[in-house]
């Protein structure tokens, strides 16, 4: 594999978590990182060449070959049209918009310059939603007829994030509209969304719900169901089922340890991990290494700029279907 | 305890399953049968005195103090009546019948006669959604948030059944539906179900449908979504799951052994056990154990007519929006 | 089958157990009981005709088959020959007694007067240790190298009772000698013991331990080990495994429910069934059913003589290893 | 915390794993490595200054602080003995030497040069078997009564290695021994060792076995037994458990998913990670972060020179044992 010089755009929590696993990659020399707030003597202890507060000074650098775009969500759609005429390779965290019109704009400007762009999905890389991926592909359980993802957080953000988080479903369920696509394989036509202010009325306010089931129609024939909450007080409780006419694969939850406690008020399991950085740490590693490969390689990206749009698609759907309270068709 | 003498409607298969439970009840002396095919050597064999071919035979009978009616769904209510009218107890296999005035016709004569009532809703009896429901009732994981029940059969019944069968929501899910009002406490107001034939498509011909997954909202706002499927070729796979805002209670399935194989191939652990008379075994012991313990001590019967009529009006709900494409509140 | 009349001697905790247990059988005719203390009353109610104190009663009455005796293990050699005298097929608990000179006189009456003779090893019908053992009778897993017993009390007894047990090996670890037996189908040629009075100090004072590892040789080349507590909080805990060639076969515990609790302080799943007359229903019914099956189409006994002779020997090995502190041969 | 130069002794597998370690601690700077067959290719991309065929030119250099001894066995006590002489902190895989004496020897040089030293006893930096020890520490079991060990390989050895591996107690059952101390936090007094020649009878040409069980005593009273295999064709077996009078604390074994497969033929889990290296990969970066917070705080050592030899005190008592058919004593 050759050898790619990267730049960093953003290096607040998601950026560092990007940093730290670009440091991993042999064939990957981190060059750049660029931050409004960026802290220059941390980022020169990581032996980091370029440091700005500008990332439009490391896009015109002709040494860096790919970004990662991890600054907030807003400047996503604007920065890949930047990295896309500056003839970069992209990385970007998810979501590229909340508006469909402007992503398919940002596609566009991809496509036009004929960079190669993949969008952070990162459970995608995880190696149990992966196994039950290749599992239902490789036709084991045959055509799947229902599809069940428990998706649930710790604990429920502050109000001030929700304000500006875009609603549950774009914001929290849209990781589990890529998932049901990623598993499947098939598009979601259909979406039927209920949902409630149970943890926290405060944010019905904002016209938001923390606890949902959202029912989705493939165009496969398979029916699928997620249930969101945003408080599973037991740790971030992440698992998936398919259902074939040939058997059912399952992902559990998983634990920091597989120690059992028997005492006499129970047998006792750990908790899921708790943070959605333990429980992914594998697939963030697994995603970049992925984006290389496909760089190097070609082929279909791992997690493309359509795969970037249609989650946001099922989730306006999704948001429209609650308001409304009847199912809403999606059209792609 | 006192004694009590028990005739039986109907000796098929569930009549057969309650006449084996009876046997083992130490103040139940089952008195008589009936059934236009009944088996007089069998039934001779079992020590029954009496052996009918009509019922009615039964309920002259002065001595007998409790029916048991396991005859076809169509004659249920019909039965109920006379029994009720003869000052029988009666508990009576559900459903009571698949309209709902019938059902309350049938409910009015047993509350005129004063008898007592007890539907055959057995999965209540079964010690792991007694124990989720205790956990729920008791507040320990706090009002509830989410309600999931997984109720899939091991293989879809024969086309011959399914047309006679009111339909998957009154024949299958119809349990599940008891399951979610006893599991949660509260009533179920709105329903979305969503369906479609994909083990057997010839089944649309009778507008039913094999897969489903159907959505609930109840009272005190708690989401529930029930799935279903007619073949999970693993087993009878019968599952809850209930978050509160402090915890989350699981059932998860039973299996004949506890046993383990580990081979270069997997770690192999049981299917779960594949029919519902192995997995409710202890259900139907501790159902007529409670059928006798609430003609002995009164209080609310622990499957009351008004329980055998809701479930009914939640199934024509549940078809009534797959039909139409939308969500259908119900009033009781 | 044919039908069988059947008494039982002794009417303790363990003869209650027979007595629920025969009365399930639809082929059994529970005759007659005896018993010093017999409370003719709760006999009666029972509907058993026959109630004496002195079960040489029973064994003279012509009508009676089979005897279960149930009376404490010093009676049993004595009333196994009595029985064989009188011609009545034997179920007798175990020990037959613990001197193996007054069981190979005891076998060699029941020899001499042709009657069948099962000895109460009910594990062996428990379908999870059932189960191990069809696996690795049946070569799945090859010839066994590895056999592990993990075999704990949930409390330890009291001081008289320990007085008079015959100590560890002869009265708990004699059911996991029988175990190692049946699940591997080979002889044990040696015995280490090692163990320690852990729990509680003061039944040195008989000579006892209340905690052992006890490490088996056998014929066909299986290393053993036995681990043995009296007392595990959590509750009775009764696992085994085998490792051969080609897989290992695990019994893991059997629990109340299969629900899951998970709250902030963890997943707590059910503590394993707490007594043995739980852990050990299914058992008892399976033990009882062989009996008669037994009777009925001959061949070996499910549990012989030589089976209820072999454990003694090898306990008493193991009582003479811990003494000696060394490994023990055992010659039959 | 400071920085290290360090420099890694021996390249082959073991060394390997070490060097991409080092490579992720950000205070370690790796600046040499040594190894007659040593790569230097490989070692320049990997940006190492100092690539040497002979060690001595790494324990001469005046920058390096420390080394991680990682050439074949029998060159550990030597080089331990050259490098605590040229002041470098030392990590040493195990074992030190097969030789009391010599490991006696060895760590008298490095007390008198007064450097620091940690054995590779990676087992002890695992997230489960630290919770096991962690818990029995806390004393939430109490003082614990019994402790298991099931530490099994994938597969066995070739006989080439089996021939100069000092035998299985030495070779394998080391690390076994190292964690009974580790968990039960007291000394082994007596070890009774039996073993068979079961899964390749040629192995007794080196008076070697490939399936044992061992049973130890603790000062503290606690009885240990460990079982061994060269071949769990499942994958790398390796579990523990502590029964204490308050409750039992086991460690299960990892997987690479928490999926579960269900068809027909049953309830499918992952097997256990196959390889040590996959085992274990969290525990050597937790064991080379200890060695450097070890050399920044001081303290005893997380792994000591008494550590590595009373494992190998076992494992000769042990073979012993295994010779002489008798339990055998231990004195340190």
């Amino acid at each position: 594999m050759k050898n790619y010089a990267v730049a960093v755009i953003g290096t607040g929590r998601i950026g560092k978590v990007h940093i730290e696993t670009l440091q991993r990659l042999r064939q990957v020399h981190l060059k750049g990182v660029s931050d409004p707030y960026v802290d220059p003597v941390w980022a020169k202890q990581l032996g980091i060449e370029q440091i700005e507060t500008d990332h439009m000074a490391l896009l015109t650098n002709p040494e860096i070959d790919a970004v990662f775009i991890c600054s907030p969500s807003s400047f996503h759609a604007q920065q890949i049209v930047e990295a896309a005429r500056a003839g970069k390779h992209i990385f970007c965290e998810k979501p590229i918009a909340l508006e469909p019109d402007v992503i398919r704009n940002c596609l566009a400007e991809v496509e036009k310059h004929g960079v190669k762009l993949q969008i952070g999905f990162n459970r995608r890389f995880d190696p149990n939603f992966r196994r039950v991926r290749d599992v239902v592909a490789s036709g084991q359980i045959g055509v799947p007829h229902l599809l069940q993802i428990t998706s649930r957080d710790p604990s429920p953000p502050t109000l001030d994030y929700v304000k500006n988080s875009g609603g549950l479903f774009l914001d929290m369920t849209i990781h589990d509209f890529d998932m049901a696509r990623f598993l499947i394989g098939s598009e979601v036509t259909e979406v039927y969304a209920t949902g409630s202010a149970l943890i926290n009325p405060e944010i019905q306010r904002y016209q938001d719900v923390d606890t949902a089931v959202i029912t989705l129609t493939f165009e496969n024939g398979t029916i699928g169901v997620i249930n969101n909450s945003r408080q599973a007080v037991y740790g971030y409780d992440q698992r998936v089922e398919v259902l074939g006419p040939k058997g059912n694969i399952a992902a559990e939850n998983k634990t920091p340890t597989q120690t059992i406690l028997s005492t006499q008020t129970g047998v006792i399991h750990d908790n899921p991990l708790n943070f959605f950085l333990e429980r992914y740490q594998e697939a963030y590693l697994a995603e970049a290494e992925a984006f290389f490969e496909y760089l190097e390689t070609g082929g279909p990206s791992p997690a493309s700029g359509k795969d970037g749009l249609k989650p946001v698609l099922i989730g306006l759907a999704a948001g429209q279907s609650l308001r409304e309270n009847r199912p809403v068709s999606i059209s792609y």
